[in-house]
């Protein structure tokens, strides 16, 4: 059976455990676009990423996104059973990003085992670290840092100034331009790459989306 | 022993493991001010509140702050021992803002319980869950409600209308006059009641910190 191997935490599961968790699991086969998971307060399942890409975002009222993380293979989807924990009390809405192969696993059973494996639970709170410290670092970046802004002005101007889209600059270059950390500006076209807004490679970023750039800049 | 019943799972836990919490525990006395948690790679321990008043905090580089949760009576500070998870990747400063009677318990015993006990784990979770619904309420007020500014705004026009800082108005005229619900009224309203900017009370709001009220307004 193939989940056991997508599953990190599955050999530490008693087999009565496991069994429960293969008799009810879903598997998925979804087309890039569908929405997995509604802003409602219906409690889907969680979900595990076969191969493909899921992208979580939150809505606001009058129809402004902003994107919260995205999942890739392997990657679980706890906030799509928020019923799981009493505690979460907000809604993120999921939609397939690329053609996504994924199991879903019912919040019932998932909930019950949880609260008898302490295994289970330790594996489902360093999911939920894992995706509390993205956030976290969107609140920073959303708050004073500003980078992105400053990195999407860069990059427009130097294209500009090249004539070209692709450009030959190492994270390091990029960084000593703007006065802050390689590392800053590794996490930041990391960002702008799965945002689809560039393509970063060895010593050398391509606009993808130069408009989507540019509304960067604009804040 | 008073510290059991302030601790949530205590009952269910093993003996054992009381007696190692019970052995480790340290209980401390802070001033108003005190620096609990620094923004620095320690692990302090998690902290239970007693009695008194945390804040919890990030910094950035340029020294600004924001509060990111509260912490009174009862509650437990995680974040001040974020070496229990790997996957807490984010660092907050924790002080003391008001007199604080509290627990300390060591990182290292508290995790090592946390990993054998279903119970422990899981309420670690609904803690951690907690604190990430009031964060993703914080990034969406950032993000697009703006309701704090409109509020901040509303508030001070009233009181340089009525030339004093004690409004007569419910939470229902309130929201009646900004075009929203009064629930949003009613968790606007605590959270400048936290930040000590307004008290409220009932029919009635009164301005406590005009000047940080207008610093709100001027974004």
């Amino acid at each position: 059976m193939e989940f056991s191997e997508y599953f990190p935490v599955w050999g530490r599961l008693e087999s009565a455990q496991q069994n429960r968790i293969l008799a009810s699991l879903v598997s998925r086969q979804v087309k890039k676009g569908t929405l997995l998971h509604g802003a409602s307060p219906d409690c889907t399942g969680l979900l595990l990423v076969k191969r493909g890409q899921l992208r979580a975002y939150i809505l606001s009222e009058e129809g402004r996104e902003i994107t919260i993380y995205r999942l890739f293979d392997r990657d679980l989807c706890l906030f799509s059973a928020s019923c799981i924990m009493r505690s979460i009390q907000f809604e993120v809405t999921v939609e397939a990003e690329k053609d996504t192969d994924l199991w879903m696993i019912p919040a019932q059973v998932y909930k019950q085992i949880m609260e008898e494996s302490a295994p289970l639970s330790n594996y489902t709170g360093e999911v939920m670290a894992e995706r509390f410290s993205e956030v976290m670092w969107l609140v920073e970046q959303i708050m004073w840092k500003s980078f992105d802004r400053r990195l999407a002005a860069f990059l427009l101007e130097e294209s500009a100034l090249e004539g070209e889209s692709a450009l030959h600059l190492t994270h390091e270059t990029i960084a000593n331009h703007l006065g802050t950390a390689r590392e800053v500006v590794t996490r930041m076209l990391k960002y702008f790459q799965s945002e689809n807004l560039v393509r970063s490679g060895r010593g050398r970023v391509e606009i993808v989306d130069e408009a989507g750039l540019r509304r960067i800049c604009d804040g």
